[in-house]
């Protein structure tokens, strides 16, 4: 059905959530790669600075001047953040639905997104009115939605590993620690000293101890599901892998609880969440390349502190992967089509 | 058409190729895995043991001795070398097809063979009888195989590489060089220190320089392209990535060539080969889990050299994927269906 | 003075710690390297087996049965568990002090000893006597001792990390969270398929949640700094770098307290201690190949989280570079001697 | 003697190469480091932008305008080419001493050097001054020299690796190739995109094979020794390892010869050049952190082509250990003070 495809624009392609899309919607059968759209690569076909699509994306880089997102069903923003908030309420207007990878859309205290992002908000009703776009939690929302904030990496782990345990009401909410380790990816692909091979390289080092601009995305996502004002402590670390978030989560349980069936139950019907069996250890390579969440639960030693484990690749299910699943969802298709990928192993 | 899906067997399934081509078939839509076998794990189910296989592959090991590998229309062997042989012609005879991963049925001279690999051969008849898989140069053989050798992963790089020199018969045959680097996962997955992380990992070294098991295969290989018995040095070099080769191929051109046109020209019409542009440096990223090779092609200095750079995913091209084209050949299927993956970068 | 250096013997040279001592020994004013011994390689040169120490270890290994060990002065155990307690009483009665880096005399409670490392101690007499080689809290018993436990890697790095906090007893030492993220040299040279470099490369996981036998360790270090029995949730990661331990730890502060402050002033004096200015951030490799332990200290958004990163190179101030401060204590040398190294960065 | 130590200066501190000079010369007896310059960081502790210094390195980084470097006794550059050239005159003419690291005086014929470098050289007259600081072949002139120009890292191991062939004069000149890999500190430490962590990491390429800057150096290089002019084809490649370079080399023998002795003979008293036993595969880890260069030579399968191996550490005997190595030359000191460093392993 050629003449009902989807015509997806995507808004900076020369990032790794750029690439990726490419590779996730080049063999999507009801999308249609309308334009991908480079300020500085403009003219240069895609596959000339990713050979990696060579023989599968024919587009060239057109300039954000000239492209006609407006013709577009759907546009993906993958640029820095404070760039999807100038260009959506045009593109919403004229009928287009809109994913923003980045993160101008998902915190809902405009004052918090301004501190921490450090800029003024464009449009703060849009943001009221965009859908957090994490399918386990707001699905029906997502699929009624024009405008989705996809989730962050980090967020999409922890909040995935939480869930379970914040909604049964069996941990103490105020003493939530999130100990998560990242992929250099994750950093994006900006040319920065701290990120160089060299650097980064057969080296480990936690980062933004201080304060991380995902912690009120995912302290605002753990209230949510609590219903209470969350207590959490982040500490992200810089770990010498391409791909993948680990997230170690610690919470003390408040009421005896068998935590290995509240996690499979409330897990039973996410084909993007695997619950492990019991003592498991998920590893990031056992979701490398795929959308897929795996996480295993613990209570070392048979005390009332409860271990999460919690893997994504961070530019799949931790953004690209997530973003083609609420499109999937936005326009009524099956929920994993595209997405039936095998992680590459080793 | 559920009914005539292709029954497929593997023996040997623990290790990289065994993995790899479960990652493939799963999702190949023609193939029904029937059974995969392992001495050591039988009765643990596959994804116990690769959890990326999870919702995937839901097929336990089954003990060879219980294997029933009879009803299968194809059979790999995913084994050691050795041991394809020994059952083989019974498979055949039973009417299945098989294509060996190994190195049996790979170089038509037995004492050669006998020499580099340390044993006798059981069967030296089907050696004469197996076609040598490399679909670029004997599809229409394969297409009508019963028993195909899947060429390995430094013949593959290799061979392709030279291929258009030899043909055109523009180099000097008798002193060519090849100087191969491989990622780890070539080695395979048995447990040996030399290719610890600890060992292997920050670090890069030459290996098997007084020879190689693939110098003949590929002396083999390279003499049938040229007509002439070639003199080739080859030199393989353990790098520390996980998956990936890259061949470095040195020779001497004889006669004036526009070794650019060439190669476009060769390899026109081949989907898993693709010819870089003038000036390129191709990535073995470029091609991470996916069958392509690509190639570029130097005369540095517009001398006589000519420098060949070719790269593989030494488990698909080299491997896996390399299997699953020859299979789609013997079976009459469209020759890239479930290969047309794009590479995983970054 | 050449007729003073102390003879040094080594049982067990084939793993990691056996060829970092010598590292270290090799360039130590000092000592002389007596024997070294392997069951397995006795004859072949050390430096055959690695060739970074040619031109600096000449010997080769001795059987354990001929070397004499008894001439040694010191004789360090770099062997599996289990083995120093067989042959540490004759080598103590013939006049030798005894370092051992496994973990045969770590542990006071003997039944906990043998409940996690699943054998009958043969020498608990020893045990008692044993002093644990943490020089930042032992210095004194082990400048007398005849027998040093040297701790384990993952035990040193959160033993010096929880340290001052314990000592002040400014924080809930029920509730302590020590994440801990290691390099795959510490597994040891074992060949293990889990170790390999195409498994542990480009992946992170968790590992032993469940228990692990640093536990034990830890927590009777802890408890004896706090003068309390502590809890304490350990989580150990494998992280695909060569060398380095990166300690998380969160504990809950009781007291007001300016811990940065706390931490210099407690190691003020500890030339193998670095504690970093405040809002850093440790790096593995700003320690790799030397003995330092470098910490930073935060108390994130200034609530009553305290989060101490700390590291070590697990080789070194977590195995053979602990042994040898250990023994210049024991020999009454300046405790730097052979250990002024400047890591090696990049 | 501290009186009569040796003031260093070092220009350009801020890249691996100028970190390297630090670690080396902290811990050398006879130097005193007298300043570093950073336009970019001036009054900036060295030591916190490299930890690894702290406690061996107290300097800030001084301002190129306000460093005294005509105190110096001898200045190191380790700057970008194109800026030692433009100080060199005003410091020889002061007295001190000028080891460059950077290119500006390696390559003797200035038109080659302009043509490579793309810029005009300053100073025609010293570049013909200027000694080439490959000790093994120039001691006796480097002893005697001001202006020393360091050899960059491929230079440094190709032509330790073709030395004694072409001494010797055994293979034919015209038809040599060099196929090299370094390790991605080669590139330096300046933000580019192609040497991140997640383009350099788990991927392999060659680059430069139209031409590379290090090809004329080279050329140079083996045409003094050799007497006539070489034909050089040279390939660099791009390896996924931090520190370390492998030079595979391969020419054809015009005469019979034990390549074996004649390598053995020629290094005999080259205190860091090993030559390995018949049959060895250098590793590059085997001399990580030291100033050693380490060659194996083959003749696979007793045919003519020679294969050489040779393997240094990039930022050591390929930059700054070599740096310091012809400091001492240069000062009449022991050749191999503040150098006798064990590689670290693993």
């Amino acid at each position: 059905m050629q003449a009902t495809k989807i015509k997806a624009g995507i808004v900076g392609g020369t990032g790794y959530t750029g690439v990726e899309l490419l590779r996730l919607l080049a063999r999507h059968p009801d999308v249609e790669i309308a334009c991908i759209t480079s300020r500085g690569e403009a003219g240069q076909r895609v596959s000339d600075m990713f050979p990696s699509l060579r023989g599968h994306v024919d587009l060239p880089f057109t300039d954000p001047a000239q492209a006609n997102l407006a013709a577009c069903d759907v546009v993906f923003f993958a640029t820095p953040n404070g760039i999807a908030m100038q260009q959506t309420r045009a593109l919403l207007d004229g009928g287009a639905r809109v994913i923003d990878l980045a993160a101008d859309f998902r915190i809902k205290d405009i004052a918090v997104w301004e501190k921490w992002y450090g800029m003024s908000h464009a449009c703060p009703d849009l943001v009221a009115e965009a859908v957090y776009g994490l399918p386990e939690i707001n699905r029906a929302e997502i699929a009624k939605a024009r405008l989705v904030a996809n989730p962050g990496c980090y967020p999409t782990a922890v909040q995935l590993g939480f869930l379970p345990l914040l909604k049964a009401g069996v941990v103490d909410e105020t003493q939530l620690i999130a100990d998560a380790k990242s992929g250099v990816s994750g950093a994006g692909r900006k040319a920065e000293t701290h990120i160089l091979f060299a650097e980064a390289g057969d080296n480990f080092k936690a980062y933004g101890v201080a304060g991380h601009r995902h912690l009120p995305e995912i302290s605002q996502g753990l209230t949510a599901m609590s219903g209470k004002r969350v207590g959490l402590t982040f500490v992200p670390h810089l770990t010498p892998l391409i791909r993948g978030i680990h997230a170690t989560l610690y919470a003390r349980l408040t009421k005896d609880a068998d935590v290995q069936s509240l996690f499979e139950e409330h897990y039973r019907n996410e084909r993007f969440v695997d619950v492990l069996p019991k003592g498991s250890h998920p590893e990031t390579r056992s979701v490398r390349g795929s959308n897929q969440c795996r996480i295993a639960v613990h209570k070392p030693q048979g005390g009332d502190v409860v271990v999460v484990l919690s893997v994504i690749d961070n530019l799949v299910k931790g953004a690209a992967g997530q973003a083609v699943q609420n499109m999937n969802i936005m326009f009524g298709l099956p929920e994993t089509t595209a997405l039936e990928i095998v992680p590459l192993l080793p």
